[in-house]
């Protein structure tokens, strides 16, 4: 799409191209920045700046604007840079999958689409050529609630198959609707890696004020490139201002507010680091260091499991049914682990027809007991797993791949049971 | 249960008797506060001492202990006042329904037990009885997520009741592990109400050391006689110190951590106040005020409503199997409220057949806006109702009490988008 005949017919008269430093009042409000390429899925009457800051924003020229270009592309510094090649710096690979990292603001309607190309993406945030030498693709264009398990297994295939041809590492920028599910899912299939695997969202496009993708896409090359952590990690906001992102743990780290840039947060553990937007990388807790190991990922999942929130009123009817049709089931109960006493029967019966249960908290803060009330004790009693302090989403993850993994439920209750990528903390808090 | 022989022997030889100040050493560690009853649920090996602070701890008395008379309760101000009469004081109700706040831990096994009658509860709140006129009921006692629809009906008969025979408030000890539902439940039944309801759990039962049932108990007889807020309300701590407790609005407040003392969090709102532990109360919100309304509760609910949580890898054929026996369904959805693209048919196909479908995120904070994608616009044209900045559990008690007062579905859409217990609020975050 591109500009209309009013707007064209403006840029034309001021001499304005691409690259040119301009300064826009509209409205009231006054924008300086440089002019980006308008893009397809841009409105025909809005110019794509880029501010100081690094954002992109987008601004709507009525007949009211007035625009003045301050400085040609040529004599200041802050045009933006053609996408170097960068040869001779670290390789890191960018495995595009959707979502608002890779989207736009359609203006006309508000509505938000999907970028077609990691090369589209890319192209706004030209400071990854100064870090490392990118390799980009597009596995999926697909909102994030869309990812199913196979694209769990073909991503962490792809992944696995970059880290052994020797990236730096790995970024996926991913929707962030279930980015959290899919961390857990490739931390688990991939296992030992080498270099780090760190997905990246949006919570605002790329095209839009206060957009995060930039300085997400560029903290994520600078943490691959600068810290020795090798793990599958989830790269966002870390506060509500802009100031640095957190890097989280993939088992650990949950989406906590539907709009907020700093929605990722870690839940019973620190972040691994913090990468300030300035230079520095503080990191946060203990992790596992970058090696030279082949990956061999594991991507085998067992589909029949279900995740149930328990609450008062819950059909036992409907309970035995999910059980039923399930061979593993994550439960989110109350407090310390819990469900109505009148459920605990439709449990033992589906432990003992094979299907494993195991415990979580709709909390999400904290620990399960089992040992503490009646109740605790009659679900373990039922052969319900305890899941620790494992959120409700990472151990319904990893049980589809535990229970893909082998087919022996002691077995499977001990893998369940054992801390295998930092899902579980021994830790519980007492105050 | 009784004193063993052994730590009977001690007392009668040192001539300890309840009410006496007692200096206690044992195993290194030493503590000093007044001799309490020992009641039934107490191990026989351990005593019951009323620290300075107000709590109570129980000592394990071993042939190591070195147990000291300091002053007889005769002869110093803090031995324990006898449960006065209250008499001249606002009279409070206070309907017991079980949980951490009604129970003690049996020392032999760690396990904790109900206490069966609220007057055993209230006898070790003394303090209670210089504040207000304490008329003590005992519902229920029972776990919380052993509540029920009918309990919740039931209990919002008592307190209609005993809000329209004149007392100042009511308080309500419950279980924390369903308290918000019940708390919720009761906002919608009692609708208009003339004096607050204040529900009050405990994350540790009352004679361990930092147990929260005391401060909870007595901040919530302080609110009740000193705020002018009639509410249906929950109180609990309001940090890991143990400073002030914080007042919730019943349909704004979850339970978001297994075991701390402040594990329940107003989500997306304010709490309305915080009562400090050494005196004032500090308003933080709207609210209502006291009146002389008198309550006419509306306690019908429609039991076919299921609570589910979108995952990705979530089975159509469960989630479809869910929507045909509910008349309605409340889903956690991911981000701004979306499910994957398979499962909007099946949604179509239950709204078209009567289910009302409501949509909130499992983000918890913030709100759910089916606007801003294409999957959003594709759930509100198959029929879904967005349930705003609503808590899904909270959505869930608010579906089945709206479908409980009207079959008109129409009408119920209109009830679910509209605030009515302060549930849902305008706000919605930006950044």
């Amino acid at each position: 799409m591109s500009y209309s005949p009013y707007l064209l017919s403006l840029l034309q008269r001021i001499g304005a191209v691409e690259g040119d430093l301009l300064e826009v009042a509209v409205d009231g409000r006054e924008y300086s920045g440089v002019l980006m390429p308008h893009h397809e899925f841009s409105h025909p009457d809005v110019m794509i700046l880029k501010l100081k800051n690094g954002y992109n924003v987008g601004v709507m020229v009525t007949p009211s604007a007035d625009v003045k270009v301050v400085a040609k592309r040529e004599s200041q510094e802050r045009a933006p840079r053609p996408m170097g090649d960068g040869k001779g710096l670290p390789q890191v690979s960018v495995l595009g999958t959707g979502g608002t990292i890779a989207s736009y603001v359609d203006y006309r309607t508000g509505a938000v689409h999907p970028a077609l190309s990691a090369a589209d993406l890319l192209s706004t945030v030209p400071e990854m050529a100064d870090i490392c030498d990118v390799k980009a693709e597009v596995l999926y264009s697909t909102f994030s609630e869309n990812m199913t398990v196979e694209n769990w297994q073909h991503l962490a295939g792809v992944a696995a198959d970059r880290l052994n041809s020797g990236v730096e590492g790995v970024i996926v920028p991913h929707g962030t609707d279930t980015m959290g599910y899919t961390a857990a899912a490739l931390s688990f299939m991939l296992g030992d890696i080498p270099r780090p695997v760190v997905l990246v969202g949006a919570q605002r496009s790329s095209d839009r004020p206060s957009s995060d993708a930039y300085t997400n896409l560029v903290s994520a090359a600078r943490f691959i490139t600068s810290s020795d952590a090798a793990e599958v990690l989830v790269l966002m906001h870390d506060s509500s201002s802009d100031v640095s992102a957190a890097v989280h743990r993939a088992t650990k780290v949950r989406k906590m507010h539907t709009s907020r840039r700093d929605a990722f947060q870690s839940v019973n553990a620190p972040p691994v680091a913090r990468v300030d937007f300035e230079g520095g990388i503080d990191h946060l807790a203990p992790y596992r260091r970058k090696s030279n190991v082949k990956v061999s990922p594991r991507v085998e999942m067992e589909k029949d499991v279900a995740l149930v929130q328990f609450y008062p009123g819950m059909s036992p009817s409907m309970f035995e049914g999910i059980l039923e049709k399930s061979r593993g089931v994550v439960i989110a109960g109350s407090g310390l682990g819990h469900v109505s006493r009148e459920l605990i029967p439709s449990i033992r019966r589906a432990v003992e027809a094979g299907t494993m249960v195991v415990m979580t908290s709709q909390c999400l803060h904290g620990s399960v007991n089992l040992n503490v009330y009646a109740t605790g004790r009659d679900l373990l009693s039922a052969g319900v797993v305890p899941g620790g302090d494992m959120l409700p989403e990472t151990a319904y993850v990893k049980l589809m791949w535990v229970l893909g993994q082998t087919s022996d439920l002691e077995e499977a209750g001990r893998m369940m049971v054992t801390d295998m990528r930092g899902e579980i903390t021994g830790r519980r808090e007492m105050q």
